[in-house]
């Protein structure tokens, strides 16, 4: 089943933070890969926070008094505010209007809105159809159930050599929608196959890699709440989001700009994707990373999503958060190019180290067979030297990309070359060689 | 009595660095204020430097050869240099105009010379008197006198909760002269006043305040020198000067200009006086705060002052070192402006503690009705956000601040918010919750 | 003997790694001051170098099949390529154009072509000369020999009061040819002498001194290999090459920038000579320091020499690497220039120690007769103040300096002024006297 069939079956789905929908969509994907599910039950505390009741929505419309239906859920899930009151009752004009959402930008879609923790009725409807309510009264029928349910996670774990962890996350709880979120778990469960199938070849990665599928923001805060002895171990990770639609890759930076995992999959990034770019710490989008980025956790958290340059009005992009984010604004051929970046990025993670010469003074490049001549390739000479002064047990392969400015792969290249030849050898932790220490 | 009265009685004392005039205005401001007076005789050692000597001056004048007198201390203490040495003849005109001081910006002010150290005789008178002198030559009488005596410092205390320690510094030795320095005095024992007020209503600082009222230069070296055990223990202040006159206020940053007392007044300045500036280390004007930045003291200690802007052809003011510098221009409005002003420097750095937080991930915000929507309030939005992710135990109010490039009180604000929900605690010393420390 | 008597007694020798030239050049210059030899067989391993073979060039010529002499390097040791294999054969015009070098600019010149790892025949010939060749077939007589020899280095030592130590190097392995490289070894030697001569008469350096004069590369990597024991005490160092042509002194900085030797040495070298400059590692010319800098060495190594700016089409300098680098382009007065700039150097580098302030507060000046009126010199006020207040401890004078990007020199007179007058004194090692600390 490729990416985009899963999402043809489970797009439109109702997918509310606790609901029947999430949990069928959960289930189905579950199918896809070992995956291990973490039910939570309503009202519980986990930090700050506390696990919503399960919401279902058996009906919702929109009727004149007439009984003409103008807006009904049976026709699109977004017609309802998620997690709205339940309501019936004749209302006036401006009272229904106060309670009728429409979209800022696309006159033709439904908005999605929520109102997880702001209790209230509403209904959703395209612009052009509020604009045409004239009647003095109309009739409201919204009848929703709030009732003590469970809000489910799935974990896929691929174990590494080490404890030391990388965290991949999306989120499953955007009803109807596709690109924003759905996009994001299928890419991260296609992401997690390679790296098991891998894993089953032989080649186990040296972090171990979790895959967390779960509801926005109270999925994480209840995730790490409950496996705060896994946290000391989380290393880095990527939220995953928007990733079918045509633009860019954006890799936003987590709020340690320096750490090991900013600075390996920022300078990895480019030599993957040329289209790419990169930006501060919640200046491109919001979603998970910033639960795991907070005080008490402060795990270095980027995010990836395909996003429209920072001036685009229609930024993120046109559809968000619309009933016009369907199948229609998303390829097969982008969930894998986002799939291969991602395997891309992990791969530089895992070959991340810290580089220790194990020669001393320059090498004897003529006598391994790496000479590169500066009046032939002054370039290739100056890099070579670039590089190779910078292996001395105190620099990791993302520190001399940083420092240099140029791609880690650039970096890794000459590195594995000078391996290979037993120059260098690889290290998790710093170990200076310099005999003034 | 009020600030103004303060100056009008004692402005044209002849306040020399030791000498009755100091003593008199002392012994006069003591009746303000509880007040501790150190005395330090003559001759004494202070680290490098030595207690001058007591200096009067008994008469001091310049007449014609016929008996005219052209310039009399008796109108006018500045018309004698201090620290003159005594003389009395008939000298030439080439020879009195090298001894005849004047002020190189007002033809018709008096200058103030000093010459503490530099032992020669002087007179002081109006540029457009000097230019008048065409006799061939002139009759001198100066007659000063040097004697042992005591330096004196009046020193207030304020208790605090803690032995760490803020000191707010002023001088009292310019004679006849207002603005520089009678102003930071009076200013100084107001916000002294304030301080003991509020402790006396059980509102107990936590820092223990110094006010220091002293000669300029040796009587910081004076005090510093006999309060060693002292310093270890002091850990900011402002020296305080030229505060009744119409400039805007100017902070003058310490020697460390990191230090959270230049970060937390700094940063708190803007939000209490619009007009106000900051400048860096000796960049506005020099004073005792320089003893205490200096080696083997090092305390970070700012300056507040009413100076001109940096281009000012007449900075720091008009009048400065002149006879011009009179009650006229000072008013009870601004001195009181000041006060204020330091008052809510001094509030600032009371609350300038690390802020720890309780909460792991991010706060639920709508559970503690603290939420503010990002779709109607991006900006308060973002700022809430800015601040909560920098409540980690290793930031002070002031460091987010200076972080974020916003106010102290923009900071305190939300910081004082989340406290009062129990979400963060205060701490005098940084406790870092990073579980990965 | 004067530097450019040796220079014209030796310049012609075929001064190749390991051969008699250099052998024969190092013997006459142990002559002029002491010096060890140390000698280093072929075929030895040195880190990840092997000392080269003994080469010799016994006949090397181009001729027309008629038997007319066209290049002969009887005339010029240049003609052949360093460490050029044996060849005797009659070649097509084709092949033998592969084999004949010219210089890339000047046509009239031979160009210096060194193959010493990479195995060939060849020859070098004037441009001029090359674009006549329109024979078809050409004779090559090449009669060079390899065989088992030594690499010898000489080493003179000053011995200092501490093992700390400070590295002179020059190369003496570039056959006929003047600026680069004898320049730098006798440049090296007259400083060498000077310090001799300072210890002899009583002035016994802090830092010990070795000068090293060796074979390019590979002849710092057999010392430094032979000698890991003396590395962690090599503090700094200058390697030394074209000094007597009429271009600017360039002073160029070593991997480290921030090391006392860098801060020193940059410091101090305008004062010495207005018309220097200074360039960051690696960007003015490549040569044994980088041996020095590289990992597991990182010895703080700087490098001098005559350089056109980095925008001159001929940089280095014109004659670079050619049978035009004759004693015609040197002076004896720029290499004596060269040589009092280098113990200007050496000078400040002993000088540079943490300044530790004996004196708290701020020094009383006119009581040490060291006042600076800032109403006659507020420049020279603001200087003494200036440094004054980083005495503490915590800086060097070459902390000083870059802190207050004023020369080395400057700093020094002052520090040494306060010195005299026991307010300071200094010390290698960081002494805080911050009471804070």
């Amino acid at each position: 089943m490729t990416m985009l069939d899963s999402i043809n079956e489970l797009w439109y789905l109702p997918r509310e933070l606790v609901s029947d929908g999430f949990d069928q969509a959960l289930t189905r994907l579950a199918q896809e890969i070992p995956m291990r599910i973490h039910h939570y039950p309503s009202g519980e505390q986990c930090w700050t926070w506390r696990i919503p009741e399960k919401w279902t929505c058996q009906a919702a419309y929109l009727e004149t008094l007439g009984g003409k239906r103008l807006i009904d859920y049976a026709d699109h899930p977004l017609h309802v505010v998620s997690y709205s009151l339940p309501f019936v009752g004749v209302v006036g004009r401006d009272e229904l209007l106060e309670h009728l959402h429409v979209h800022p930008r696309l006159p033709d879609a439904i908005p999605f809105v929520f109102k997880y923790y702001e209790r209230n009725w509403g209904l959703c409807c395209p612009q052009t159809l509020r604009d045409q309510l004239n009647d003095e009264q109309y009739r409201v029928v919204i009848r929703t159930h709030f009732e003590p349910g469970e809000l489910k996670i799935g974990e896929v774990v691929i174990p590494g050599q080490s404890p030391q962890t990388f965290m991949l996350v999306a989120h499953l709880c955007h009803p109807a929608m596709v690109n924003d979120d759905l996009t994001g778990v299928v890419v991260g469960i296609e992401v997690a196959k390679a790296l098991l199938r891998q894993a089953q070849e032989g080649d186990k990665p040296y972090y171990t890699y979790r895959l967390l599928i779960l509801p926005e923001t109270i999925g994480s805060v209840a995730y790490l709440s409950h496996h705060e002895h896994l946290i000391p171990d989380m290393a880095g990770g990527i939220f995953l989001e928007m990733l079918g639609n045509a633009s860019p890759h954006a890799l936003q930076h987590s709020f340690q700009p320096h750490s090991q995992a900013d600075r390996c999959l920022s300078m990895s990034l480019q030599s993957i994707d040329l289209q790419s770019y990169t930006g501060a710490y919640r200046s491109v989008i919001n979603n998970d990373e910033r639960q795991f980025n907070a005080p008490g956790v402060r795990v270095p958290m980027l995010s990836l999503s395909r996003v429209e340059p920072p001036e685009s009005p229609t930024r993120p992009y046109r559809e968000y958060h619309s009933s016009a984010d369907t199948p229609a604004i998303v390829s097969q051929e982008r969930l894998e190019a986002s799939r291969d970046l991602i395997l891309g990025l992990i791969n530089a993670w895992e070959h991340n180290q810290f580089v220790v010469n194990r020669f001393k003074g320059e090498i004897f490049c003529s006598g391994y067979g790496i000479w590169v001549d500066y009046r032939t390739n002054p370039e290739g000479h100056r890099r070579l030297f670039d590089i190779m002064e910078r292996c001395d047990g105190e620099h990791t392969v993302a520190d001399i990309a940083t420092e240099l400015q140029i791609s880690f792969q650039a970096v890794w290249e000459v590195v594995q070359m000078l391996e290979s030849k037993e120059l260098v050898r690889l290290s998790r932790t710093p170990e200076s060689t310099d005999p003034h220490r």
